[in-house]
């Protein structure tokens, strides 16, 4: 199975050329959609997604991961093994996540160039036939680095901001859900400080609740509405777990507006 | 075969969970996104849609149907067999007309359950893998009821409303398209009273019309142009067919607007 | 395999009930989305598009494009041999400019109908069909057509417009990246004078630069930002390609504003 994580869209003409050169490469291959929409020119948001939204897929999966702003620049091009997948994608930080929480990872700079490499999409030439030869058993030329010499290791366990948005309105974090989620934790997103609960009718209609999500990720919503607009929250807008107090940013407990 | 039709979008992660889950579950079955943008939080708009574009599948495809806002409240889960099809979901009303349509339906509530439970994606965790399942030809626990204990059926059997945007901006109508469909039939939707056309090249570049559209629903449009920007219209917008003054709601007859 | 080129967009119905169609009359073959958002009721636009964006798939492959204003008038359904590919789809200008960069082009009207054609989806119900049945070696009942005399042989080998906006706000042209392409060649798109680069990385983070894109076109772009919005750009809007003065439109060689 091939598992597509880019910011490249459905409807335009870059997944399809993906899935063509796969098509190709990888005949019977199943390719999923996992994300075509993670944040643009946002490699920090979308390691956190990644991280998160990777875990579920069968033995030998190759995530061909492209959130990739400095295409054409200077960052290194990797293909990893870490716990049985793979993930093939730029060296930007976009794997960070996932290799931290592995138990183990094998690193290597792909070495191998195709016989025409784009300036500007190497998600079709370059990084869609690896995955495609990773998928199918065969070898790609690399040169083994470290793991820890993959780009952000700085970056935080988890990421206290607003990292998606979903169809619904929906805004999930860079927070994985705590053990203890409940009644008594709240969570602050930009001005607005929103109580916990299990499933969207637990609160009324119309009223915000977080939650920990089906992948694990504190997640925002409103009950039959849209979290976004109805909170002013957007990918990048801070966020904060704890007790009312702690959440409201003040040392004294205090009720939330 | 499979067939989505659900809320999810196809960009996000949900759908591509839900077809991971599939590929595993049932490889080699076609799966088709029939709709991934059906009217969210909205069942009764989605039933009208579904009963409308259900019809034109082979025999013995599973509809794995999830517009689902009440997901971890206590509605029931469905699967069932309608007329030679399948279809999986939730019971809120969503197969209240597909069902009312029908020559014979059997109705089961599910009671299998996976290992694995969330309370907020039950379409991957609990409809697909049923989905699955059925198109494989194996069996899932369930209690049969009867075909009237679904939900809803007090909706009527036609819904005068906009029930979908399309990507041209055209609006369809939970309305069938009726036999004396022609040049003497108007629809009122919102404020604007709109002729009949056969197609869109039959009015002027930018003029209105309505025609049964190729799944046998009443749409509106404009030629060249999108008739929900021009005619203000949007999911829930009243519709009204009949005579000129019928369809504006007047007692006598007069020329439209 | 099948490669679709529509306006149909993929999260409604209408792809969803190509595939339907394509899956039983074509099983097994792969069908790829290269474009679900050419641009709507704009053959022209699409139709350099479509040059451009076909010319990198496996010998046979069946483009099944359809930008179709005309639905149910009286334009020609068409199927071409082109330079070993298959075309099927309107006669609207739709393939004008692949067949004139063709090498050797073989036209026919589509004289086959299906049992029941839909006013307004001949997509599904006539261009679908007859692209399975090419993808799978059958053939389809047509007369044959000179073809001089496909529409729209007026249309210029390059089109100065903006044919298409991408997820990422850049803006593709009609015009073929020249091989003259580098540092003293600019473009004026509507407003804005814009100086080439290579690759995003070749600006600063929030200019704009020209370049010629992986397919071949001359693009427009902002490093890590939107160039629709930041420039004001969109489809239609006039381009124009040269020394800085040329782009300018002056006769005077002048510093860009």
């Amino acid at each position: 199975m091939i598992v597509l994580f880019t910011d490249f869209g459905l409807s335009g003409p870059y997944t399809g050329q993906m899935k063509a050169v796969l098509a190709q490469e990888a005949p019977g291959v199943p390719v999923i959609d996992l994300f075509a929409d993670a944040p643009a020119f946002d490699p920090q948001a979308s390691a956190y997604l990644l991280a998160a939204y990777s875990g579920a897929f069968p033995a030998g999966a190759v995530f061909l991961a492209v959130v990739d702003p400095g295409v054409g620049g200077n960052r290194r091009p990797l293909a990893l093994q870490v716990d049985g997948s793979f993930y093939v994608g730029p060296d930007n930080g976009l794997f960070t996540l996932v290799c931290r929480r592995a138990a183990s990872v094998s690193a290597r700079v792909i070495d191998w160039r195709p016989p025409r490499l784009s300036a500007t999409f190497h998600g079709r030439d370059l990084f869609a036939p690896v995955a495609a030869r990773l998928a199918t058993g065969r070898t790609v030329d690399g040169t083994t680095i470290s793991g820890e010499s993959i780009a952000k290791p700085e970056w935080p366990d988890d990421l206290e901001r607003v990292i998606y948005i979903d169809v619904y309105g929906n805004a999930m974090t860079g927070l994985r859900t705590p053990s203890a989620a409940g009644a008594g934790v709240w969570i602050r997103a930009g001005d607005a400080l929103v109580p916990y609960g299990r499933t969207f009718s637990d609160v009324p209609p119309g009223a915000p609740l977080w939650y920990g999500n089906a992948n694990g990720l504190v997640e925002i919503a409103v009950n039959g509405g849209r979290a976004d607009t109805a909170l002013g929250l957007r990918i990048g807008t801070p966020v904060c777990l704890g007790t009312v107090a702690e959440a409201a940013g003040r040392s004294e407990p205090d009720e939330p507006a």
